[in-house]
Parts: C-alpha cells; sequence; structure tokens
C-alpha cells in the first residue's frame, strides 16, 4: 500500500463547484491500495496506520491527477506534414479536402496499413503522452471509413484498451467524412452507418461521433445516426461549429450528446442550450491553432454555465501535437482559461466528457489512483512556462511508470 | 577529426537566395576539425582522405544548424506566473504594468538575487535549451535599471559567455521602462543611460537595443540612446511596434538596426523601410501569444524582401518559454512561415540578427560545427508534429552534448 508524501500542493480537481475550483490541499499526502486512492489529506493527518507503509517522496511538488485526453483521433497511419506548409502559404482545410488531401488521405495511408501497425503505432503515442503525465485517452475510428476499416480500428483500439494500463475509451467516427466510394451517395454511405456499422460496433465503441460541417455531415444526417447509436448504446458526441456556425450547440443539447467538440464558432444561444442540456464543450486549441480559426470561446461558455474539458484533437492534419500539457497552455493564451480551469478541463471534465468520470479524473477514494507529480510548485506556474515536459514522475493506478524511448 | 555520416537530409541553412531556400543536400555527411565545419556533402561523395576518420551515424535523420535564440531575457530572478492568470481573464499588459506588474516586478526580483544565483538560474535554462539545439543564445540585460544592477547583468552574462561552449550574445537593455526611481524623470534617466551605463558597458555588450513603447520609451530617446551606442560601438536593436503602430519599422530602418523585433503592428512602409536598410525583422510568436496581440505579419514582411527570423523572447512576462522549436511552429500557425522559412530564420538569419553570422547559423566550411540531429525526416515533419523535444542529438563545437537533468 504505497504512500506518496511530501506533495508540495496537491489538486484534487474534484467535479463539484466553479471550474476554477480545483479543491487543492496543500502539504498533502496520498495512499494508494490495488491501484485505487484509499486516502488522500493533509500530510500531517495521515492515519498512523498508512505512515509505516511503502512511502514515496514527491519532494514538496506539485501533484495533479493524471491528464485525460478525451478528443483523439489516436489510430491513424502517415503523415500529412505537407499540408502544414500549403496552410503557411494560405490553403484553406476545405481547399486541401478538395485537392485530395485532409481525411481521406489519412484514410488512404490508414486502409493500407497492418492491423500490427496500427496498433504499434498508437502504443507509440500512447507511451510519449504517458510520460507527458496523460494517464487515460479517448480514441476515434474514422479512417477507415469502409464496414471492414472501420471494424479494424475498433479492433486496434479494442486491443490497445485491453493490454494497456491506461484506460482507452473507443469512439466510432465512422461519419468522420463520406468515403470517396459514396461520393455520389452520401444517403447510401449513412444507411450504411445505421444499418451495419453501429450494430456491429455495439459493446466495442462507447460513443458513436459525427463530424458536422459542410464537406462532413449534416445536422439532420447526425440527428439519425446518434439515434441509431443511441439505441444501440453508445453515448454521443460530436464535432460541431468548428470552421462556421452551424447550430452545433443547439443540436447537441437537443440530441443529449455527452460532448461537444471545436464549437470555434458556436453561439451564445447554442452555449446557453449545451449548459442546459449538461453537454461539456470541449475546446480544442491545437485544432483551431492549426487551422487558423478564431479560438473557442472558453470563457463564454464557463459564464453560460458549462463545463469546459480540454484535449488535444491528436490527428495527422489539424492538430498533430499529442502534447496535452501545451493544448492547456494554449486554452489559456487563446480561449481565455485560468490554468486552473484549464487543469479541470483536461481532468475531471476531460473524464465527464467521454464517460470516464467514475474511474478516474480526480483524487478521489476508489478511483484510479493515476497522478502526475510535476516539476512546478503551482498549476500557474506548471502552465505558463511550458517546458519540453514538466513531468517529474506519472504513476497509473498506483505504479510509477518507467519513462520509455520516444516514440517515431 | 569527426565525420558524421549516413544523414538522411541536412539543411545547411546558407543564407543566400530566399526564405524558403535551406540549400539542402539528401544523403549527406559532415567533417568537423577543431569544432569547425572542414567538409560536408553527399555521403557518396565523402574524400577518402575524411572516411577513415572516427565516424558517427545519423541513422538517417534530419540534420539542420544548431538553432540561435536571437531575442532573449535570460538574466532573471523570479516568475510571474500569476499574471497569466491575471492575462487569461482579459487584463492587459499596460493594466498589469501600472499595477505594479510586469517588467518592474521582475527588476525587483532580479535586483534582490545574488549574482552566483542569476549565473545559476540561466545556466540551468541554457542547459535545457542547448538539449533543444538551441546552441547560440542572445541575452539582455533590462531587469537591474540603475547603473550599478546594469553592469552586474552584464557581469552575469559575460560569465556565461566566458565559461559556456555556447555563444552567448551580450545586450544592454537599460533602456527597457523607465526605472521606479526616475518616475518623475525619464530625461534623467535617459542622461544617465548614455552618459553612464553606456560607456561602461562599451567592450562588453554588443548591442544596445530600446523598447519603444506607450509606458517605455518614445522613437526620439531610442533614437539618442543608439546614437551613444553606436558611439561606444554597440549595434542597435529594437523593441518596436509590439502593442500598437509606433513607426517603429520606420525608425529601425532610419537608425540602421540591425534587427528590429515583435513588429506585430508594423504598417507596410515600414517593412519596405526595413527591407531597404537591411534591418531583420524578428518575430516573437510566444510574445503575441501570450499577450493575445495579432501575429506579426511574417510573410508581408518577406513579401517586403526582409528577411524574417524567430526567437523565443524568453522571459519571466510575457514569453516564458525557452521552446525555440515551439516558437518556430507558431511562427508557421500564426505568422504563415512555412518551416524551411522557420528553419532560415531560427538558424542564419537569427544569427545574423544578434551579429554571429560570421560564426555560426549555418552549415558551410569554417564556421562552428553546431548541428541538431532531428528525429524527424524533413522540416515539415518536425515543426508540424511538435513533440516535447524531437532532439535526437546535438552537437556542440563538434563535440556531442551530453543530456542534463531538467531545470528548476
Amino acid at each position: 500500500m504505497p504512500v506518496l508524501r511530501n506533495i508540495g500542493r496537491l489538486v484534487t480537481c474534484r467535479a463539484e463547484g466553479r471550474q476554477d475550483d480545483v479543491h487543492p490541499v496543500e502539504r498533502a499526502a496520498v495512499v494508494f491500495r490495488d491501484g485505487r486512492f484509499v486516502w488522500h489529506g493533509p500530510d500531517d493527518a495521515l492515519p498512523a496506520t498508512y505512515a509505516a507503509e511503502e512511502e514515496f517522496d514527491a519532494g514538496g511538488r506539485l501533484v495533479v491527477p493524471g491528464l485525460v485526453d478525451c478528443h483523439t483521433h489516436l489510430a491513424f497511419a502517415g503523415w500529412r506534414a505537407d499540408e502544414f506548409t500549403l496552410r503557411a502559404l494560405g490553403a484553406s482545410y476545405l481547399e486541401i479536402a478538395a485537392a485530395g488531401g485532409g481525411i481521406r488521405s489519412t484514410m488512404r495511408a490508414t486502409r493500407e496499413a497492418s492491423e500490427e501497425a496500427l496498433v504499434a503505432r498508437a502504443s507509440g503515442f500512447l507511451d510519449a503522452m504517458l510520460e507527458l503525465g496523460v494517464t487515460a485517452v479517448e480514441a476515434k475510428t474514422g479512417y477507415g471509413l469502409s464496414e471492414d476499416a472501420e471494424a479494424r480500428l475498433l479492433r486496434v483500439i479494442g486491443h490497445l484498451e485491453d493490454r494497456r494500463d491506461q484506460p482507452i475509451v473507443p469512439t466510432l467516427l465512422a461519419a468522420h467524412v463520406i468515403p470517396p466510394e459514396f461520393e455520389n451517395d452520401r444517403e447510401g454511405w449513412v444507411r450504411l452507418v445505421r444499418e451495419r456499422i453501429i450494430p456491429q460496433s455495439a459493446g466495442r465503441a462507447r460513443f458513436c461521433d459525427v463530424f458536422v460541417e459542410t464537406g462532413a455531415f449534416t445536422a439532420d444526417e447526425a440527428r439519425a445516426i446518434l439515434s441509431t447509436a443511441s439505441a444501440h448504446g453508445m453515448g454521443a458526441r460530436l464535432h460541431v461549429d468548428q470552421l462556421a456556425d452551424g447550430g452545433g450547440g443547439l443540436l447537441a443539447a437537443e440530441v443529449g450528446a455527452t460532448s461537444a467538440d471545436h464549437l470555434e464558432h458556436t453561439s451564445d444561444a447554442g452555449m446557453r442550450a449545451m449548459a442546459r442540456a449538461g453537454v461539456v464543450a470541449v475546446a480544442l486549441p491545437f485544432a483551431s491553432l492549426y487551422l487558423r480559426q478564431p479560438p473557442m470561446r472558453a470563457r463564454a461558455f464557463l459564464d453560460a454555465g458549462c463545463r469546459v474539458a480540454v484535449a488535444t484533437d491528436f490527428n495527422p492534419g489539424s492538430a498533430p501535437s499529442y502534447h496535452l500539457p501545451w493544448a492547456m497552455t494554449l486554452a489559456c493564451t487563446m480561449s481565455g482559461l485560468t490554468p486552473a480551469e484549464a487543469l479541470k478541463g483536461a481532468t475531471v471534465h476531460a473524464a465527464r466528457a467521454c464517460g470516464i468520470e467514475s474511474i478516474c479524473g480526480s483524487v478521489e477514494t476508489g478511483k484510479r489512483a493515476d497522478l502526475l507529480v510535476l516539476d512546478a510548485d503551482s498549476e500557474e506556474q506548471w502552465l505558463y512556462h511550458a517546458v519540453p515536459n514538466a513531468a517529474h514522475s506519472v504513476w497509473l493506478a498506483g505504479r510509477p511508470v518507467q519513462r520509455s524511448p520516444r516514440p517515431s
């Protein structure tokens, strides 16, 4: 039963209260048993019964819950660095997609890759994320875009879910874009998704996600797809309002989505509707930065009463970095979150956005003992200094993580 | 005489030509002697006379010149993380400064720190920068703001210059803001800078820099200060047009500055004048990001005929990260540089911006053998992927750098 003592500041990130209330404990200690938290509180109040256990010293550092990356497109092959240069020179997301780049480019590479190669690559990313303190990850399909290829990506993610110590949340994103085979038959693709892909994904995918945007899916298509998904036991998530206001906030509220993500152009009415419906608003600042979109108005979402989460959107096009702490810094500089708000957004609210708030995202008795020990004395200092990796050490289910080599 | 072979792509970054012409050599080799480049070219053209030398294998990786951070405020004490939160909540740079924060806050901490503490702290930063591949650094005074305290900061920087293997370029920035002791006597401070601080800094400071902005110095004060500095053998640099268009581009051209930095609000006329006068335009994207300023229009500067450099502006307020590769990524995403342009901007053009282009910044015979070996196959892949640290290894004056612990 390990005891982590001499924590300078323990930020527990319990969900209740305002987003800037991270429920800290100064000069704290934490006790684990069988990978779960059993006690935490002021170090000098550590019950004598624990004091003789296996002790670790946090060296007076800041300790926060393991981070949760609640929006990633983890399972992909290839890169699209060329598009980065094109965008710097002024090409838009839709122009690049129309020229055969974008999601369909990654779809081609992903379809060609072996299942083993996809697992190995995603595992390398998960190792690298873990070194940054990211202890739970949501992972979407969406680069298969055929019945077989989407099933294969769910198997890849399921394999990671089974073999990794990090919680992995599989999300079906067959409605990412219309695959080229259905270019002139979008109704056909929506029907295939509803009649075959969703039923076959039942029990494997925790959520169904739809990208609602020009060049992707309409709100009506999203309603139909998410309705079918709900009948098969999947929660709803949405990519909305990224490139223009498509009424995505209202749609997310209407369908009772667990989260709506991107939201750069969401209206005030959309924000209020999301707040009433309890939809988590997920900020994806890398995508705003890389696509040169206006930042998601996180402050306005908070004022409207929403919970705001922060995620990387890690994917090979619009958000090619898995560096969640840097995304948190960007959420502060671009979207006006305070460091405390960004931290709650990348822990307990992120866990809620992908349905795992009962097992992780905060330091609470019974939850997984996932912790990030930081070379910083406050969340402000950590996120503003923005070093390559501020993690002093990472604990996964009560065990210290060994550092691994960098992934390629 | 070490030979680095099996380089997948060697980006030499010779100065001539357009900024996007980085003069690459595919499948290359490089030979050093006494810390300088003596040969580079295609690996299969390696002269037989070198082939038997001490060989290192770059593993097919991308190799670029050691990066040059041409604008830092390296010598400081304390942090200002609290201001990061205030800015997220909407406080402006000038509001924070008016409330006793900002530069004067760091001035107070820096005056109180011992010379040894300042050297140790800056050395820790330089170690961390070196791990990222930053092999040469410009360092400004400007947090002393008294005759003695500015001299002390120059000694700190001079100490680093003498003891480190990285080239360090000392810049006098006594004209950072008006110190509190001269709040009601700005003419008195300008006089002290011109009559005592500059003469005493002659032979120590390579450049004199002036912050021209509301709350700092006027263009006329800058003219007077830089004229005196020139008479004492210092080159001119300028912080201009950061928060508003203050005619800084025109001023930089008029005084023949080596560089003008920030430039978020520079007019087209200012850009053209800088191009005619050969003033390097230094983009500081962290400062734009952290202060929520519009990005410097790098593309327009290139179109006007300017060389554009990229630097961190590392300081404890507006740009608290020393991560130059991230600043390069931001220069692409925010300011529209291509990765090749950002790379030339953080190597040979950065070296020019701080007066060391004759000794480093590109792979050319006779220059310092400072190299960055990257876990990437192209500059596009490196800068778009934005991992914590893509450096596979770093070479300083022909010797591999050993990795050190993280600084606090």
